[in-house]
């Protein structure tokens, strides 16, 4: 099969086993290096995002920011059903019982009008996602969370290199939002580790504790900078921070981040503008972009009419050596949370979940004609007319 | 400082990039590959392992182990205090409290005869950490579980390729003993992967759950193998798993594993033979090795008679351009927990933090002659005599 077209194919710009030898050199392949900390601020500084700690993964990430907000037993924290695991248990591991919200009609992200009814004396964090890397709502947001003393961790695992402009005309890295973010580096994003995240600290009381935190529960940070005269054991942690050998390979995507957006930005207007009509006239929705956001190209989606017509669809690709794939099944409806949900119909993240279907979307991607061609060949109803 | 000798240095058998770019070219980067696949097998055929599951670090595997045993809030953990802070965190995060046991008079390793006083109704666990990859008494810890029905898990952070041989006369691979084992990669072991780890399961109870809370508490793994139709989220878990670029790099590690252990054995010999004299005539205790015990030369330590000939050793060296440091501060008189520790006091475990010195060793180690010859210009009481 040397003709399929992959879902995903990861990509190295070529540099990056060249830093990991310099890093060799320097004579460190742990944490904490200066790959590590040449990534974080060029975050920092390119996106406006407060501290940044690169971790081993968005879950690792997500898991701090559990810690940070000091989720305990019962406290009760807010999202979208139709996100990655990830998402629910950084918070369960704290003990925290997930309330899933529902999706947008318009797209998957959470629906921001959905959340105040699901508020109560126990809620202590909103989680919402960026999904394809499309904005949600963070005015609304932000706005709940300062009423109700709440935090806001935006999951923007998929969301690097993406803006949200505010009611104040104001654009914003997504990211640089919410009292912390979460980035993820795992292979199928736009920017790359094999597995690797971030934790952004954008609440300033909270840097020291996230480094400590970061750091197995000591202050080996301060102790370097020689704030402290010896470093031990002060807090929990847990070792989130990742080699230098994955930041020296991230620090070379990093380098060509510019012209991997412009490619994947690219495949993702030729498949928009080529598919529209065609979807238009077999019922098929296409990405929608409210007008506060940017599109970083992460995902190009398709919402079929319903989940018969998408497995129509991924079989013809599947024939023709494509590989398309579905994406999230609703967490409220998983083996392990269905008994524990409490929060009634969930109809659009079903439906996303149903009829979602993925596209292939990687640098490398050279079949895309082909791809648009052979999903034009598709006719609504053929199977079912028979 | 051209000619300053450090007291570790990674180590790359310069197959590591090669190993990558075969990742690359099979097309995946993210964890669970083919290089992660290899090096779980080749460590369970070669020291008789249970299951393995490469982690991003020791710290993870631990946590693996406490989700694994189920730890609680209240429940008791047993360990030594002389350890690495994740030994203890690890189960801190899931409410455990640690109950510290003192190290034997003649080596940091727990006191096995000091145990069984610490047991209560509460104990879960016991935590052995095989110091220098030196085994503990594993007969008579393994004997007290199963008389009180608790689990064990190995801490083998430092225990790579080093044996214990029991009573029964069989020789057994160190992480092949307890319930559950967990191993370090990071840059200072013997084989490295910058960071990285790896959790043993010997007790076949656990296999399917532990590959399911590695996989994020999904059954992706049992997906995979077409065991069940569809994937989905069934239990806690997180992203334990290390990416391919790691898994890649360790599988280079693991081809010279035979190479690296003889050249650092020789070193630890060449230690060990030329300083026992010298060592004896200053009251510095050598490292020990019980007759069950094997030695992996993961580190090279000696006991000074006190902090004072400690420090006044690393001075020595420092200013002939030697890197020599301590190891852990007690945990029990730590910051964080010297406020809920109840064990009363741990005299070794505060020798050791006081007093035990680590010379450099690793496999590139080019100047131990020098730091033998600069060692031995040391004498006694030369400062306090003034």
């Amino acid at each position: 099969m040397n003709n399929t077209i992959s879902f995903n194919r990861p990509y190295m710009t070529g540099r990056e086993t060249h830093y990991l030898y310099q890093a060799l050199e320097i004579g460190k392949l742990s944490g904490n290096g200066e790959f590590t900390k040449r990534c974080q601020e060029y975050f920092e500084k390119r996106y406006g995002f407060g501290k940044c700690l690169l971790t081993s993964s968005c879950t690792d990430a997500l898991e701090m920011s559990a810690l940070l907000c000091d989720i305990q037993p019962g406290d009760e924290v807010i999202m979208p059903s139709y996100t990655f695991v990830s998402t629910a248990n950084a918070f369960i591991l704290r003990g925290a019982k997930i309330v899933f919200a529902d999706s947008r009609a318009d797209q998957p992200n959470i629906d921001e009008d959905k959340i105040e009814a699901l508020i109560t004396e126990r809620t202590k964090a909103i989680v919402p996602v960026h999904y394809a890397g499309v904005a949600c709502n963070m005015d609304k947001i932000m706005a709940l969370a300062e009423r109700y003393g709440l935090f806001v961790i935006e999951d923007a695992a998929q969301a690097i290199d993406s803006y949200y402009t505010g009611q104040d005309g104001v654009k914003r890295a997504l990211g640089s939002i919410g009292h912390f973010a979460t980035f993820s580096f795992h292979e199928t994003k736009n920017i790359i580790s094999g597995e690797g995240g971030m934790l952004v600290i954008n609440d300033d009381r909270f840097r020291h504790r996230a480094e400590v935190i970061w750091e197995k529960g000591t202050n080996r940070s301060a102790f370097f900078r020689g704030e402290v005269d010896k470093y031990g054991w002060i807090d929990v942690g847990s070792s989130f921070l990742p080699s230098e050998i994955v930041a020296a390979f991230l620090w070379a995507q990093l380098e060509s981040l510019d012209d991997i957006q412009e490619r994947r930005r690219a495949h993702w207007r030729k498949y928009y503008h080529r598919l529209s009509a065609w979807a238009g006239q077999h019922g098929i929705g296409m990405p929608h972009l409210p007008e506060y956001a940017t599109n970083n190209a992460h995902i190009f989606y398709l919402i079929c009419e319903s989940g018969q017509q998408r497995d129509e669809l991924i079989g013809l690709l599947r024939e023709r050596g494509v590989q398309a794939v579905f994406h999230y099944l609703s967490l409220h409806r998983s083996p392990y949370y269905r008994d524990k949900h409490s929060g009634g119909e969930l109809p659009n993240t079903d439906r996303y979940s149903e009829a979602l279907l993925r596209l292939p979307l990687y640098y490398e991607l050279e079949g895309i004609d082909t791809i648009i061609t052979e999903l034009k060949t598709y006719k609504r109803y053929e199977k079912v007319a028979v």
